[in-house]
């Protein structure tokens, strides 16, 4: 009866990374976490303790530092292909690479050149992985908190023994984005510009789109992504229906119509779901590790 | 030998409180997390378990959601001080009533007048104490994360057995703000705009105050606070020093001139201090149960 | 250029359920996190919002709720596929069920048979994912800390011109322990005694194997589970390296013999990976959503 | 109109520091969260910057690290007294010294001398101030979850017109246990000895006290120590009311007999008072900074 060994990858999970550059007094920041994993000939390390092919976490994390000195850090796509191309070209033995990179965004205190606030909330993301033949990039943002306070119905709904949910033609309707997207190519394209304008139809799609039901805001919300940028191949999100409840105030003489909620943190509903473009290339490795959804 | 009840209160935490307002198409919420504490003539409970005199937390509760409706949140000082009255107005054994607000920030997606996205980071805080006699209000803020890339040295401290830290002319300075501000009296004045007023203050005096220490920082923006404010009595600030540590890149051949940072979460220096007017009243219950800092 | 649904489900999320058995004055506790998400014909509710084959998350809380009552708890396998099998079965529309339950453990306090205390740390998990034809368990546990004072190596690994390590035959090694194990058939086991045995393999594996990489450790733990349990057709691991790093302690004259250490949050090493049996049936649905590690 | 700085401290927070003592094969490991704060003659860095009398949080991080090779750690009482005392004598500026201490504890992987499993959950602590003249300390622990599945009723509370909690005579009573209690003197006590004596009266008078309010027990548990431990002079705690709520499970026709419960995260109540003998010595500086609660 053998075993064998499945699965694997190894890395440097969140390194937290700051980078300064200075045009004069107008100074700019970028303010990442990265986490690289390494994949490849590991049976020796895992089986024998043979670490010959195995480079530390330690150096993955030095190389990031480094390559943001050497090469500056420009948009968290170009620097995640930059560093999984450098591993996947150093050594034989590992066949591919890949990088997470979060990006946490600051606005300028207008007073001067130099001074910042953090954004909070929202995060910018890149998943890149790389093998010897090309590479993959999926874009995306976490953490983007969303709420319309009309424009949203859930009903039609099957009904069993186990039923209680009302029906209902205008409710809140909230939820956190996390949303993907994969490049239909490995060819830079001004990833700034295509960032800014997925993220504004994810916005304005939520924001406009009657919604029947969460499933129909996620999908509309992707294809008109699709539709909007032809760069991108497929997107996925991860949407919580972050339930706002109206609070029965009935007992205390009172209606309320919609008008005060009570906004509990769990239990959530957890709309998942992705739409892609019938002629898109198979996602090969995009996904690699960071899931179906 | 005899064993006494001593300080104590009891209320309830985090509530969860949504409000929306329809003024036509153009919708405004308010996002709220209250938590309630009344302290009064409390033995019976705690020594036999006599609830006579303890008004269950669910009515604590109840009550804001009710207020909501009633009277609305207006600004959350106003929300917090007519919450605290009520309670302390309510029953002879209830003496007293702390109400803390948080108030989380959303900004409009402007494609419509009903859609948000949440700010994210800084939150708004209020903190009412109130007893039978008057009522004391802290204004507040937290988790406003701000940075500055020059405009910082640190040297000239002393250096024992135990110091190894190097003198810099230059460095990167960052805190996460926590700040509380008492007013002068418990009359009404415009929270909103004296809000609005301290925060752009305490930033602009981060922003552009020369930085011997964080201490002088800290001073710097609660002092320009008291003399931009005259309805403030006193600033408490907790500023966490998020160090931001050059990395060595000499390894590698490189220079670092404050170009690349490690930015870890832990440890962190904390520097907490405080600001008011020399004829200032008295505190009161101001900070009761809120601390020194 | 067509743009169709790709892979999607929902459910309910984070559902807290405490369920409380008694056997004359003898108490017993479960206290459980249970997540649930179902797949299958979903197009028409994010194409068209028509909810005709949406069991509402609501439903799939109360579900679980009235389980609990209807059926008890045992052993959270048990409870996972139960509700599972409930969803597939209920509807022609869903194919499949997602349920992950996630345990937290309590102890007793010896003085009576109705109070405990929470362990903390460590929590057991199931993975059950059902379609019409079978179904796949994998149970688990995550937030196993672990740590050793000896008996780990590092050294032998590669060194490039980003490579500052020192190699070391002497350090502490932990980690964070998150496993899960995929059952060879859907079978019933004794899920209990089952678990029980993993845990000990795995803790004494991590204990008394020598460690020459983290690699080596995570290897010999899923091999040894897979020795010890014919039941186990696969184990995969997640194993966070927590450094502990030696204090440079000789600017103040002292040496440090692995006596000192700092333990840093991040950035952690991460090392993921797996072992199965060669003639293992394939994983199929076993993995579906929850990842390759 | 004068504005003059107010009361401040400075240190350095959440210093991750774990110390490994080794007899033969037997190892023994202390993990310590550890934050230092330093009040004095401070008027100088807030107002111009000039940090003469400014002892960097950088070196008190150092002499924590020193401290623990040069003493080792013992109790965390000890190590907490060590660094304060050293602090305060170290510099005429300095007048006081609070040092904080968590500790994070650990269980034996009995295979060997020197693997472990961290215990997850119930933190130790310790709160000391170090003055010229006196030190204080307070002992404590967090997080220590407990419930108990009976002797817990909440009648009798008065009902206004927002109340609508039904009166109950037997419920699910849970907290999680936040307790400091002040010392009577500063003379060294056995602080393991004392700590796990205090820790057991807690929890079997939590367990054992019939509860007709969580107000109740509490007050209980804290005289109870103080009936216990002739060393501790006043106990303070928090006691958050962990609501387990039986579900409404009528819709589906069946009854809740206390069976199966929600446990939502918030809102909660918040239960917080003390106990001190009547002789007690006034607290002096022991509470300073930590709250009253």
């Amino acid at each position: 009866m053998g075993i064998v060994l499945g699965p694997n990858q190894y890395g440097k999970a969140e390194v937290r990374l700051v980078s300064v550059t200075r045009d004069g007094d107008t100074h700019s920041i970028k303010d990442l976490t990265v986490s690289t994993s390494l994949r490849g000939d590991l049976v020796d390390t895992h089986l024998t303790g043979d670490n010959t092919k195995v480079l530390a976490t330690d150096t993955q994390k030095n190389t990031a530092y480094a390559f943001a000195k050497l090469y500056g850090v420009h948009q968290v796509e170009d620097f995640a292909l930059r560093l999984a191309r450098h591993f996947v070209a150093g050594q034989a033995a590992i066949t591919g690479a890949r990088v997470l990179v979060d990006e946490h965004l600051w606005q300028r205190i207008e007073t001067n050149g130099h001074s910042f606030t953090r954004s909070g909330g929202e995060i910018r993301t890149a998943a890149v992985t790389v093998d010897h033949d090309r590479a993959w990039v999926v874009s995306g943002l976490k953490d983007l908190v969303v709420l319309k306070t009309t424009g949203s119905e859930f009903h039609g709904f099957p009904r069993d023994e186990f039923t209680t949910l009302a029906e209902t033609d205008d409710r809140v309707l909230a939820t956190s984005v996390t949303a993907r997207w994969r490049h239909s190519s490995d060819e830079v394209v001004d990833w700034a510009a295509s960032y800014a304008e997925v993220r504004r139809v994810l916005l304005s799609t939520f924001a406009d789109k009657h919604s029947l039901s969460l499933q129909q805001t996620l999908y509309a919300m992707a294809e008109a992504v699709l539709l909007a940028r032809p760069e991108v191949a497929e997107v996925r999100l991860s949407m919580p229906n972050k339930h706002h409840v109206p609070v029965d105030l009935s007992p205390f003489g009172l209606d309320n119509r919609n008008e005060v909620f009570h906004a509990p943190q769990s239990p959530y509903g957890l709309i998942e779901g992705s739409a892609l473009r019938e002629e898109a290339e198979d996602a090969g490795l995009a996904w690699y590790s960071i899931g179906e959804f």
